[in-house]
């Protein structure tokens, strides 16, 4: 198959965009900035909903549902959250169509409704109005709650599966008794989102904290785990918020604490997105195709027959039966592609656009000899292996693929993460795609609104193990007691 | 705990609508007609759609995400379809709102959209306007696709869980080459729907199909399946459609057959929703509360222990410290409720409102005689088991409970179909709420018309495996040639 990727090197977002398209994981919709998730695609979220999923039942947490739609008169009643989120958002005035006669379909102009209502762009609002009547007292807390959904943030620029109008999440919504387990609460997560990304996506990430312009709306800290993409920009892989008393006063949910006190309850929300799977393709991915790291792979192992005689493929078939059930009970998705309407190389440049982890081909002399051929995905390698204990030589090959890819990625970012000690050397490290810059900063909004201005670098965060080391800041050289990690960024 | 449940002969909505509240699946939101799941309801749609989807994957569908908003337009290009699904829906019309300076958030006029977008409230068009572009050749063919998704329909009269605006279900898309394997499909998964209901929910449903009346909008066929309620009423647990070629020719979807000929692809599409938790309540339950079926059961086992010293709880703990092992490793969710803010009698009434099936006691005289107490939630029978080998014992009850659910179910609907012969009989059959009655009827839409608006009873399906027998319509006297399924429905 022709391939027709651009060059990672010759244009990053284009190369970005080929890739989605053409290893089949999404593409744009007829209704503007909502994209379609394909099957491909939608088996990789499928993947990480398991995983995350386990992880959020595994620390206590259960699924809920609530409703799509918010009143909008909710977004009032948090100060900072309007202004944050009840702009840009899809809004629902009407709940009736009419045939005009004409068989053309118009909004029933009697049919509007008496206050409009939003579709959520996130659900801290319809969550903690619903909160109010489930918390009462000390022992209905905490509440460790989940939900899998979609929201729409109407955005005029995007970008499939980093940035789109709808798009599917999952968002925690904790209450606590107290400040200091809504805190250890909100961290807790930060915890299963950076190992989510470390362990199962191949993805080092910087854990750490934003400052002030870039926290969430209606929270009191916002924490962040920051990857770096290839070409040196920064993605926001997720984010938990310390929410306090915000929402809680808000909507008024209170509680009766051990010593009959009344007060308000302590929150904390957390979410990653469908951007996680941008996150993915960017940071691993090559000019064939799709990287996957092997645990996220819908399918981890493809066998493809070379044959020249009915015969011969009989022969590959009967080993490949014999194989296919052992690498199954070690938990290894494993498919074997006897189409006949396709050459091998056809098939070859599909699984490695598509970033099946191993490919397997197999010929007459291979049987005769009692080997495959095997090319890892990830380095494209191609070796000769014994059919022998085949099955045991593939899940050790897995688990290498997967702790290699991660390598790869962590030496990327040690490689591109610099220390700048002046606004000169700041702005030519961006330039030339450095990756994250460690740098000095006052600690002010306004200077870190300048720096955004001028350079279109911002704060990833302030690192949670932060080395403490006097400095002056790069812009303003007041005083500063830490580097902080800037980029620029998704 | 005061369970407060309205008894099921003494207003039947009442208790069922006990049951949501009280045994926390679901509560009504501040959003008019929308319903908040709570995490005990939305842990059975867990188990609902982890058995539904490996049926689907294991029948060769793949799950994909289309946009939640369908362009206005879309509705207008299959005739009748509009007429089914383009009226009672949401309708976005503006895409920003605004501070008025006053802290009040208001619609920003400036930001109208040019043509409304619809909140889905199923997604036939803007699939098929997608699958105009996967479709090019039989080698395409068949495409199997199921989306989980949430939809709107606006209602003005909402039940949890029977009707709300919005609802959470899932939709197969699916396009072929001929009309054969279209049929074939949509009756494959009418089947995966009855073995689910029945061996899942152990629902015993009638398999059939629906009158022109009552048929989907732009469907040629709707096939379905029917359950009885406890009240005598029917309930439409399950539909799918055979759609010919009617969205294939509104979104021109075409493909090249093997003959290198043009033709319009053939399509099936089939759905269940959140309604299924309740048909779930309405089938089984009784005055206690829920009783759910051992196999979507999220606790199988609860374990409460009695005891009149810390001595006595240690050595019970102990016991159960070694059995909830034995049991998780037998496949059986377990829980062990050792809360001291709790006494027996108010754990023994929850478990038994939330359906639990198996509940052990525990007491200080059951370690010395190696004997726990069972109970079980379908018949509220106590016994007194050997704890030795109760592991087994358990794993088999749950396996007699699923069964014994199922029988009574069965013969609940055996009790309460019956022939009417004579209009007369027909009307004081339904007013006896005798439940499902089989009648000879002209095939004609107007006299299922006029038997709906005299007695609010509708065809329930012709069922698929109907006795052909000569016979004259209940109401125009005219000849028929078999009987259909006649019933009040939710």
């Amino acid at each position: 198959m022709s391939k027709g990727i651009t060059s990672k090197n010759e244009d990053y977002s284009q190369w970005y965009n080929d890739i989605v398209i053409k290893a089949d994981l999404a593409e744009h919709s007829s209704v503007k900035g909502c994209m379609v998730i394909k099957p491909y695609g939608y088996s990789i979220w499928e993947k990480m909903q398991g995983i995350l999923d386990q992880k959020f039942k595994d620390t206590g947490h259960s699924n809920a549902y609530f409703p799509l739609f918010i009143p909008k008169s909710y977004f009032s009643k948090e100060a900072s959250h309007v202004e944050g989120f009840a702009t840009e958002c899809a809004v629902v005035t009407h709940y009736r169509l009419k045939n005009d006669g004409n068989g053309n379909i118009i909004v029933d102009e009697t049919a509007k409704l008496e206050e409009e209502l939003i579709v959520r762009p996130t659900s801290e609002t319809i969550i903690w109005n619903t909160y109010r009547g489930w918390i009462q007292s000390y022992r209905d807390l905490p509440l460790l709650i989940n939900q899998w959904a979609n929201v729409v943030r109407w955005e005029m620029r995007t970008r499939l599966f980093l940035r789109t109008t709808e798009f599917l999440w999952q968002e925690g919504h904790t209450a606590h008794s107290t400040a200091d387990e809504a805190i250890e609460e909100t961290r807790k997560m930060l915890d299963v989102y950076a190992d989510f990304a470390e362990s199962f996506m191949g993805l080092p990430v910087v854990k750490g904290v934003k400052t002030a312009n870039e926290r969430f709306a209606g929270a009191l800290d916002t924490y962040c785990i920051e990857a770096l993409m290839q070409d040196g920009k920064a993605l926001q892989a997720g984010t938990s918020h310390f929410l306090g008393q915000n929402f809680a006063k808000a909507f008024d949910v209170k509680f009766t604490n051990k010593e009959g006190k009344i007060e308000h309850v302590w929150a904390s929300s957390w979410g990653v997105s469908t951007r996680l799977i941008g996150a993915l393709i960017m940071a691993h991915s090559d000019d064939a195709g799709l990287v996957l790291p092997p645990k996220l792979a819908p399918i981890q192992v493809v066998i493809v027959p070379i044959y020249k005689s009915d015969e011969e493929l009989q022969k590959i078939s009967t080993f490949v039966d014999e194989l296919m059930p052992k690498l199954k009970a070690l938990g290894v998705s494993v498919k074997y592609d006897d189409r006949d309407t396709q050459r091998p190389g056809f098939k070859f440049a599909e699984y490695e656009l598509k970033g099946v982890p191993i490919r397997l081909a197999i010929g007459g002399r291979d049987m005769e000899n009692g080997t495959v051929e095997l090319a890892r995905r990830d380095t494209r390698e191609k070796q000769t292996v014994a059919q022998e204990g085949l099955e045991i030589f593939i899940t050790q090959l897995l688990e290498d693929i997967q702790q290699s890819i991660y390598n790869k990625a962590l030496n990327y970012r040690t490689e591109h993460t610099t220390d700048a000690n002046s606004y000169d050397e700041f702005k030519e490290l961006l330039d030339g795609k450095a990756g994250f810059i460690a740098a000095h900063w006052d600690g002010t909004p306004e200077t870190e609104q300048k720096i955004k201005e001028e350079t279109k670098a911002t704060i990833r965060c302030i690192p949670l193990d932060n080395k403490q080391e006097e400095g002056v800041c790069i812009y303003s050289g007041k005083p500063s007691t830490q580097r902080v990690l800037f980029a620029r960024a998704y």
